[in-house]
């Protein structure tokens, strides 16, 4: 048997989007929408105006934000494929917001059920991950990472500079498959 | 600032005493309780009959569980001091028990308060863990662990062969400090 290598993917902007979530909310409370082009131009705090920050900022504490989120294109069918020849571990900073460990379990459970539990991390500081690639939107979590972390686009990082990017998971495909 | 060693920290039967809540459990439902020294000598479940063994096994999937279980003696003291010279994660399988999410984490709050959220992490199969040391009840989870494992002596592990052994936290704090 041969070790397969391992990814660690990241949830919220990489495979689940919580940025339809923010603006459903905040269209609920304000009357505001935004365009899918705003959406996309920068993180959903930027968009908004400064003195509504704080509370946009809470949305993602309420018991009720993380459930039934979308799922990126294309990440259930490439994540599938990669399954077969990779490790695959959902790496996801849940810690900070208690309420969301059991909708993401059940969200992984729902879209992705050949993740095992035992494949599925609630972590902080995900430099206590130990795995060949980590594929998040958050180049700090590449920081201490001893792989190689690969930035996926999302609107909040598009100025960031990163030397490995994927824009979509056709492009993980691409570079893993 | 030179880069401090990590120590992955278990939680059940390392620094929280499951098995006495199991006896209280199997107490209460079946009249009958053993004495700590009947505790000590084998894991709980090889205590009881075998026709019991399966009602045992789901007392962990029970909400109130991992409610305000007692502290394994000489932890909070010694993982004090490990803190100021090594980062220190808690490390917990708790993803097989998803009830167990929001008590672990309290009791953590309460009992180990210095332990960031960012330090915690919920999970499966703990080869995804990176880490100096690892300091659990399971052997298993030092398969593929990528450190030194460190087997805290419990009653299921006493006959289980492994090299570095620790019988209390008095011992952890001779080999680590």
């Amino acid at each position: 048997m041969t070790l397969m290598k391992r990814i660690a993917i990241d949830m919220d902007e990489v495979i689940s989007d919580a940025n339809i979530r923010f603006s459903e909310w905040y269209k609920r409370d304000h009357g505001i929408e935004f365009t899918l082009e705003q959406l996309a131009s920068s993180g959903f705090a930027d968009l908004v105006p400064e003195e509504h920050r704080p509370i946009v900022r809470e949305y993602a504490f309420h018991q009720d934000f993380f459930k039934d989120l979308g799922v990126i294109p294309g990440s259930k069918e490439v994540i599938k494929d990669l399954h077969e020849k990779y490790e695959i571990f959902i790496t996801t900073a849940a810690m900070e917001f208690p309420y969301s460990f059991t909708p993401k379990l059940q969200w992984l459970k729902d879209h992705f059920p050949y993740i095992s539990w035992t494949n599925i991390v609630f972590c902080g500081d995900k430099s206590i991950i130990n795995a060949d690639y980590m594929i998040d939107d958050n180049v700090r979590n590449f920081k201490r990472f001893m792989g190689q972390g690969i930035l996926f686009t999302a609107p909040h990082n598009r100025n960031v500079e990163w030397d490995v990017r994927v824009n979509s998971w056709q492009e993980v495909r691409e570079m893993l498959l």
